[in-house]
């Protein structure tokens, strides 16, 4: 296939042509494809039907009746299941509800009001307070930022993760900057993993900011796709290696292992911390659920079961990110207006097009039918400052209907890259 | 019985000489007893046995996957369900997660945070931020006060509600009031229900304060004990009637009718407040969880259905509660050295011993093996003005247990009511 960009503009006027015919075509089918978020899909959910099987009795290993108040950090054969699957130690993990994102929140709710420790400012007291925010990115990390007034700063986002040489140059000289928040593992959406030397340096760089914390969302440490199996370093363990135990805030949840919207969301940190958590929690609650807490620990039993159960999850989502990436090959490869990430694990692919052409092809996409991931979500405040950028999400349509949406995304890409060319190319014409 | 004030100092030395032996007599027995807190027993908890009998399919009424994400404010049928507990619309109602107490934290955090409405100034940008704070009151409520750093009022509680010729004028003038905090029904510890006339004056009164708000935690709604059930009017619809719609924020949940620990949460508002909560809730999680909610929904069924559980709790509590009165009136009764509250629903009978003497009669009870909720406990910043409040938490211990305890506690309250009345007797000694 010819790049469009060698094309004369007569070749693409009459591409254009067989294009916009398509695209009408599909406008004429009234689809209604969502695939706007990384949902699971009614089979994965199903793999989690044995969850209720073993109810009785709602006692826990050391006697606790889960059916009432009390445990504040959550049952112990929990918070060593997930400790194990952490790398980290019991004492280390306290478990909350269903949600990650509200354990995230909460945690930044409490910087804010109380400071992160002992002694330290609170920051909401702060004129300022800055994050940097490896981009693209989870664009419910921003909202919980820009929601707390806080100024994301984007870092680009390579292969082995943000751009490190910027990250240590920004933390070492500006005191204002008090963390970063991040997916660590097949990262949302480029599906990246950090590598063992940027994990070292997030760990070990110097911080303006004495109360630098690294919000480390680990919610695909267990989503891979493959037997690659990509090994991210943990980051606990390498604060602790050069001395920055209390740099590290880790959150995971089973939302995508068992239950979305109703798993159970762990946070990991240094001893310190969670102490320090512990005292602040006592206050705002005598206990998340116990018994959603023990009913995972009955089903999912140990970190092998946890593998194994993955496993299952992998076999349905694999075939789902191969037909995409498929359909992207057969569409769009070779044409040089479109790039993709091809992951080994996590829920998404993400795709950058011509500069420019994003917010138009998610446009044009949804006037057909197919619902994504608004343009520049990606990105802090919501603007990609190249426009290009548009995150899939491959896991929740079935393999049919996800073909569709994928040929209609790649028809709109085309679309919208031809009408860009076509336009650069009348205002050369005019100019000359 | 003779009240023990009329005795002489003879007769005040032999009786104490009587009630020390019985005391060193139950150290001896090395007890171990727990009543420091509002628990539901076992057989309380027991009657939520079914909740686990209809499971599949875990899909809405509205068809409405369960086990996947979304549906921020709670599932339509859960929403519809205690907004006819509460005598409010659906669309009034948000459903969290396990605990209310939680709810009320977020909610004073977000009031901190961004303010209790659309271009209001947050509380955490004020200089000083006071609550009213009825007392005796529930502990955990002044714990957040604290914890937030409002500066609490103390109100004192009479047969009715607060004093509201004493609210209404404070709220009046002092513009840094910005609320009032409380269990107006069956209330923590008293017992007792605001009356309508209450209801209305804290609807009705002019507030300095344009954002004033009534945290009402409701937790006590249908927790009756006997058949008097007395009503508590509506707030919200107080509110309304009085054009200070936002004023109510009402609170409550199903901990002490499934689960404790494990129910779901409640809070109900005018639709304005719902729409801002809602927005800034979306910023923090994507749902509670849902499961909890189909599966409550199932169990309870409707609000006829929710009464029906709740007669079989008062069947297992009223014998408790008898208990404890009985006991007092045997132990305590004409001595005047005690007074109790005569609940007729919720989980407290409130004690208020001789003045000076709340401390120790728990330190007393403590070292002879019976854990009380922490005199003080019940008032701001845990000071007890006139040290003489003790909250009686009957529903955890069985009868038995609860006997002895409470056979413990009046010869605690008999010992140190001795000491003080002595003490004050020898001191008139050597003055004159």
């Amino acid at each position: 296939m010819r790049r469009i960009e060698e094309l004369t503009r007569k070749e693409l006027i009459q591409l254009k042509k067989t294009v916009d015919e398509k695209y009408e075509g599909y406008k004429k089918e009234k689809l209604a494809l969502d695939m706007s978020r990384g949902k699971p899909c009614k089979e994965q959910l199903d793999l989690a039907r044995g969850f209720f099987d073993n109810i009785e009795p709602l006692i826990s290993e050391e006697g606790i009746d889960c059916r009432n108040y009390g445990v504040l950090t959550g049952l112990k054969e929990v918070r060593e299941l997930f400790a194990a699957l952490l790398e980290v130690e019991a004492e280390e993990v306290i478990i909350g509800e269903n949600s990650s994102l509200a354990m995230i929140y909460d945690t930044f709710a409490r910087a804010f009001s109380h400071g992160v420790a002992e002694g330290a400012i609170p920051w909401g007291k702060l004129d300022k307070v800055k994050f940097l925010c490896p981009s693209p990115g989870y664009d419910r990390h921003f909202s919980i930022c820009e929601f707390f007034g806080i100024e994301m700063i984007t870092v680009p986002i390579n292969e082995d993760g943000p751009d490190m040489d910027l990250v240590e140059e920004l933390v070492s000289t500006d005191e204002s900057i008090k963390g970063i928040i991040c997916v660590p593992k097949f990262s949302n959406p480029t599906g990246i993993v950090y590598s063992e030397d940027t994990v070292n340096r997030l760990a070990a760089m110097k911080t303006a900011a004495e109360d630098f914390r690294i919000f480390w969302d680990n919610a695909y440490l267990v989503h891979d796709l493959s037997d690659k199996k990509p090994i991210l370093k943990n980051l606990l363990a390498a604060c602790k290696e050069y001395n920055n135990p209390d740099r590290a805030y880790i959150f995971t949840s089973t939302s995508k292992i068992t239950f979305a919207g109703a798993g159970v969301a762990v946070f990991a940190a240094s001893k310190n911390n969670i102490a320090y958590m512990s005292k602040l929690l006592s206050i705002q609650t005598i206990g998340s659920n116990k018994i959603n807490q023990l009913l995972h620990y009955r089903f999912l039993k140990s970190v092998d079961g946890i593998l194994e159960h993955m496993e299952k999850h992998a076999r349905i989502l694999k075939p789902k990110f191969d037909l995409v990436l498929d359909i992207f090959e057969r569409e769009l490869g070779g044409l040089g207006i479109a790039t993709w990430t091809k992951p080994e694990g996590g829920y998404f692919i993400s795709l950058n097009v011509l500069d420019g052409c994003a917010r138009k092809v998610v446009e044009l996409a949804r006037e057909a039918g197919v619902v994504l991931t608004p343009a520049g979500a990606t990105f802090p405040y919501g603007k990609d400052p190249r426009d290009r950028n548009i995150r899939i999400a491959p896991s929740f349509p079935p393999l049919e209907e996800l073909e569709k949406a994928m040929e209609v995304v790649s028809t709109c890409i085309k679309k919208a890259s031809l009408e860009k060319l076509l336009e650069e190319k009348e205002s050369a014409t005019t100019i000359y």
